[in-house]
């Protein structure tokens, strides 16, 4: 589709962002090209935004960004077989080798050659993003655009929490981010008996406190641990799903991990930490899980199965919609965590 | 405790069972004497009274019987530690070895050499029984009676249903008795997108259609593999709970399951079933789990979880609080399914 | 490739088979053409040969069938990238869908729409066969074809095998035809403490007690229940791998298998099968697998590992190498039992 | 038993210990006397020898040491009714309570209140040792000693190495100590198809080399990572067993682990350790597990298999027998790693 196109850009390598008139995408042989309704801000998005190290690694500038969306296609390259204009659709962001070994035994999701929209290919914070037919994901065409393009975290936040079994369990989330908001719901779905959640921004917990959570607390102000314990009559969480990536958080979460307890690691700490493994993992008989993306497509039909059945809503941890122009104001909202999530119309 | 009591007992090798004096059973050393405040009918003592096959090889009258109960400790026998007169307890009624390889492996619900109250020992249809102290469950005190009674059918559902993870899942359970109406509770609980159930008793149709289920059939009147096929958009359901030992409700349970499924088969069958194992389960790579008891002390845990957690609700499930001396009439309802759970109290 | 090839064709609905000059196959985009090194017999081959029901419903004559091979690739289709002439193959013969549920997560054995080489479109009992690339499975240029055309059932063992955890178990493998025969010597491998195996065609008998099989006993001969427990001391064998579709194999393996002990079942039974499922999996806590196929990838690359290490020696397997022309003596053969696995070389 | 014995002492708070007479134990109810035939020293004993922080923290003097033996039933206490005089056992050296969460749900390895013979209550460097019969392992009345013995630490490389799948995968063992050394000869039992080793004493190098390992390498002289990678073709392993609880060692294992790998964690750290969760855990999918103890009774099972098959050949890896009182120089001898298992003969 020919001409030009209102996007996001990083225009250049330095702090900062700013909306510009772009080539619409070509459409590339096996790929789609979509019109976006929706597109949710990520922290990766954040990142990319204040040029922090990983992103001046990463990132080319002049590149559009963004890859959290849902639209409709607009127009399907050659060889396309299984969707045509007018589809409602999501993408999984991570485009995969498809013959590395992890892509071969049904572990695509660590693919050893993965490309990602909006960090490695231009991105969805646009009117227009062109993806491999191989990643889109239909939706019900009476999916708001605002949930269906949250989907793509949500399976994040699946990923991690339903990597262990939580029907009557006790779990904590570490860190009341987007993410691990919508980890408290599904927990609370998937049976947990008990769901506590930790968080610093008092907009969070206040979030946070909405959610259904049966306890949270800040742990600047209250003793995580000897809370956790109370509440758990000093037995400590079955489950850690840690979403903060902050180390002091993270030793919270295994202080309170029962024996025997299963940690998942979604949060990624900017620095390497210092732990103590011989009391928080091998004494203890805990079981650790890295969370990398989604599983590929089971985490998508998880997600699609908590969504359409009503046992999760998302709905609370939407607080904000935005035109694409206000794209600064959401970035600093969610650098800032004054908000859960925070959805871009274009 | 020296003395008499009321209790309902199987007098000689034939149909039927009366009501009778009997001496309060001696606490032998490792054992409590408990004060029965609430017993439950199980389908094995309909068995018993109505003296079937099975029971014909296995009770040995006259014996009281009855096996699932709540109380108080009333005495306890020498070298008995964890437990004092006053505590109320509910009973694991598989009274293991402990010795044999499955005991020694976290398997003990498939001990070599179980025995089991009120089928090879005296029961709990009576003011007192005496159990090992090993095989007591503590409640919170303030757990009625009738739901402490509960537990232990309530945890041979929670072993079926939780031993697959189900968040997000699909889920047949064919038979709506008793277990399989907590099942129905218990697949909800864990987060199931859809449960749907089978039954041909009218009542328990009824009942089942208050316990949240999505959607109840009647295969006497219904196209039982159609409807779930219409209900699952064609895929089939992920899991199949058999409740029932019915014949015909496993060829429609795994007609519907979805290839790569997974059955657990609780109820039943008093005769061999002829299986279509090539279709049914080998093209299908389905996994088919035999479901013997309680896992010790697992499901135990999950139920207390589940239950004061207030994740599942029984109240609807017990449909008839009798008095002990009402015990015909209970065994008459439960016979011919016209009840959901019998609580009788002495 | 325009030309003529010979090749083993069903030429009409009726038993039988024959040697033709038939047309090589056309290479259609993402399809490679390979020329056929050695290609070996399985029993759905012999199904096809004899005409049976099944084979009646689903095969469309006049066809080339087979399907396990390995050759090198002569031409690649339009759009293949992976691979390139002489390029050494074999190939996974179930062409699967790529977009159902099933395949989409990481179970693409039990795709909803499977097609397969030499039943569902021209096989490898030819000079040439064509596939699709995705279906290429690379092989060492130095393997031997004969070793390289079984990798295909070799897959349907390991998926049996190893679908549960065999180091330091007991192991009875039903039925010793190539498949039995290959894992016993994959259990061995695993670690297994002990295999056991059945059969009752001596030279099969004959062929297993030089697998390194702990004790091979042929129940027209022998009480196999009462020698299995004999041999583990009372205890039953912890895993059973049924290869014989036998149903009195079935319930022999049922009756050894230790309470919560793991039955895969691969060998297909030609007509329903009466189970005693109360005694046989209920009461036993048992865990029945279905294996269908192979484990796309995964089956393929714990074949190589398992090959290629040497942990399994399939040389005293491949009993017959012959050329194709005497495909009908190989079929023969393989009716009758006596043979190991036989490999046709055009 | 009256009268006194020969035992190993820590007589004091300080480095060091002694042989000493002291009174043999009396025989407590529900507890066996052992005659020991055979104690073999662990790291923990050097640990206590030598004054540690740990053990300063932990033990209580004057007290025999020494908790790995085997033995002969000299006596049985009040109330013991599955053992008698003159049987030979080994001992489950942590005793457990019971009652708590993880010990009533198959996790005992890992119970809340656990002492530890040789730790918390008179050990086994002794003439004489006593234990509750419940820790008692029955042991073949043929089983050499000092094989018998060293069931114990076996016991944790059989926790660490069965606790993944380990059939046709690449496996790295960090530190070739007597556990290691275990842990290589159990993974190629189990079917690994190529087992890496890394350690820095040449002594222990050299002992690695006979185990069967396919590669074994020192750190001090080798880019480890460089060296596996090659080895496995650039995948990297898919399960690392870490038996050093060097912080090197471990960076060095997480470097090679494939993406989506196992991880178990034995080797004890002295202090934090400082891990790159990002790139060594969590983008990597790796999943990993902290090895407490030994599985009761799973492991000692499966250590049982594998020694009687003859799968795992333990002689090469007892590296010295002594006479009790040369107890210093064994001590000496694990502190340097001049060792494989030493055993002591009282």
């Amino acid at each position: 589709m020919p001409g030009k196109m209102r996007a996001v850009i990083k225009a250049e390598a330095a702090p900062g962002a700013e909306i510009a008139m772009v080539d619409i995408p070509k459409v590339a042989p096996g790929e789609v090209l979509v019109k976006v309704k929706a597109t949710s801000i990520c922290g990766t998005d954040v990142h990319i935004y204040e040029w922090d190290p990983w992103a001046r690694r990463r990132i080319k500038p002049p590149m559009v960004f963004g890859h959290e969306f849902a639209g409709e296609v607009a127009e399907v390259g050659k060889g396309v077989t299984t969707l045509e204009p007018g589809d409602h659709i999501s993408a999984e962001t991570h485009i995969v080798c498809g013959v590395c070994y992890q892509c071969r035994t049904g572990q695509a999701h660590i693919c050893e050659s993965v490309s990602i929209v909006g960090v490695d290919r231009p991105g969805s914070f646009a009117e227009y993003v062109s993806i491999p037919e191989q990643n889109a994901w239909l939706n019900p065409p009476d999916m708001p655009p605002e949930v269906a393009s949250i989907q793509e975290p949500f399976g994040n936040a699946v990923h991690s929490a339903l990597s262990t079994d939580l029907a009557g369990k006790t779990v904590l989330v570490t860190g009341c981010g987007p993410i691990g908001l919508m980890a408290i719901g599904i927990a609370k779905a998937a049976g947990a008996s008990a769901v506590y959640g930790t968080e610093v921004v008092p907009y969070r917990l206040e979030l946070a406190s909405r959610t259904g959570v049966d306890l949270v607390l800040n742990p600047k102000e209250t003793d995580v641990p000897r809370e956790i314990m109370t509440a758990t009559d000093g037995s400590g969480v079955d489950v850690l799903l840690e979403m903060s990536g902050s180390p002091s958080a993270m030793h919270e979460g295994f202080a309170v991990l029962r024996r025997g307890g299963y940690a998942a690691l979604l949060g990624i700490p900017s620095e390497p930490v210092e732990l103590d493994l011989t009391n928080e993992v091998i004494f203890k008989g805990a079981t650790v899980y890295g969370v990398s993306g989604r599983q590929i497509w089971r985490s998508w039909y998880q997600t699609k199965a908590l969504l359409s059945s009503g046992a999760v809503d998302v709905d609370p941890i939407i607080t904000h919609r935005l035109p694409l122009e206000d794209f600064e104001k959401g970035l600093e909202l969610m650098s800032r965590g004054q908000c859960g999530k925070v959805v871009l119309r274009p």
